[in-house]
């Protein structure tokens, strides 16, 4: 069964750790990212997710990333787990970034 | 303080429910869709999400949500809070679908 | 049949001026945009875009904004045509906005 | 000077050849996919875009891709040149498909 607990790496080398999956698919978990937008230095950020809990190998998971100890934004993370040709297992995500804006007038600029 | 606590609904006719936000940020809540791409009868769906704990009223936030009842997929959604000029709170977000696939070689469409 | 060509207006208040639509679909025009994420003042902005040509009114379509005269970014639009309740031609897109970056390392940031 | 003339191929095995760059950075050419939607078979399909004229290698560029000939979707592309380690040539872009939708309720899942 898929389970995410665990340490991922990804290949820009960010790295989280996801801490135990309950038996709803919820987790936390800290993730410690390579790359920022912010100003500030990079802080390891929690997280929190949900993942399904399929008998096969291949679930879809999601879960957010709050940046708030150094940044005013927020990331979103979608994916699924796979089983590669070297029987590896590998993580495919999607994510979407959120940065703070002053007005509704900025929206349309505001996630990348 | 921004505080994501309470009931939202969407342009598309969905609403969400947002439990108490803890002293961290994170909460949980349950998602009625009013659309899916799913086979199956919709049901509501638990979500669980952060957000920032800002002194304005524009904090960012992000939130899963976990289709497990009636589908192998997996949204995330990301946005911010804004009061508008009726002076009504409102939630600007945008969101990815994961929808699973058999195969990594399907990954470049699973994603909408 | 479906056909872009003529002056648009979207809800951020930017215009845009399809000219002529060719027989394979193929189009040019300018786009007045009304919001930029560029330092420089905005200019109107080349386009060039391609439609389908079905016989009905929902063709889908696409076009690329060059943005030269004032940024070194580039936007691409993607949509569908539709006739909305009050009989009204209305254009549904989606669009991605890429900004120059200096090295390969930023490419993770540079779409949104 | 960057140029998008030749043949390019992606890591799905896609190929796309870029016919003459004109001196406003304009161009066509024609997209073989290597992967599909669609239920009829795969054609190679016309596309249209626009480029930055820049000095230095990392001019971003966009693209559509109507698939008429199999298909009524349509696809956009975004990106930017780069030279990378080993002295060659890449192109990092995004996309967007939009697939076509009987009704307006429909729109909100029909770009991936």
């Amino acid at each position: 069964q898929c389970n995410l607990t665990g340490w991922w790496k990804n290949d820009l080398g960010s790295k989280m750790q996801v801490f135990k999956v309950d038996n709803k698919g919820n987790f936390s978990g800290m993730y410690h990212t390579a790359v920022s937008s912010a100003q500030k230095p990079i802080q390891p950020s929690p997280l929190q997710g949900s993942q399904h809990l399929d008998d096969d190998e291949q679930c879809t998971f999601g879960f957010t990333v709050n940046w708030q100890r150094f940044s005013d934004s927020t990331a979103v993370f979608v994916g699924q787990c796979f089983v590669d040709d070297k029987e590896q297992e590998v993580l495919q995500t999607a994510w979407l970034l959120r940065e703070k804006v002053d007005h509704l007038d900025s929206d349309w600029k505001a996630t990348r």
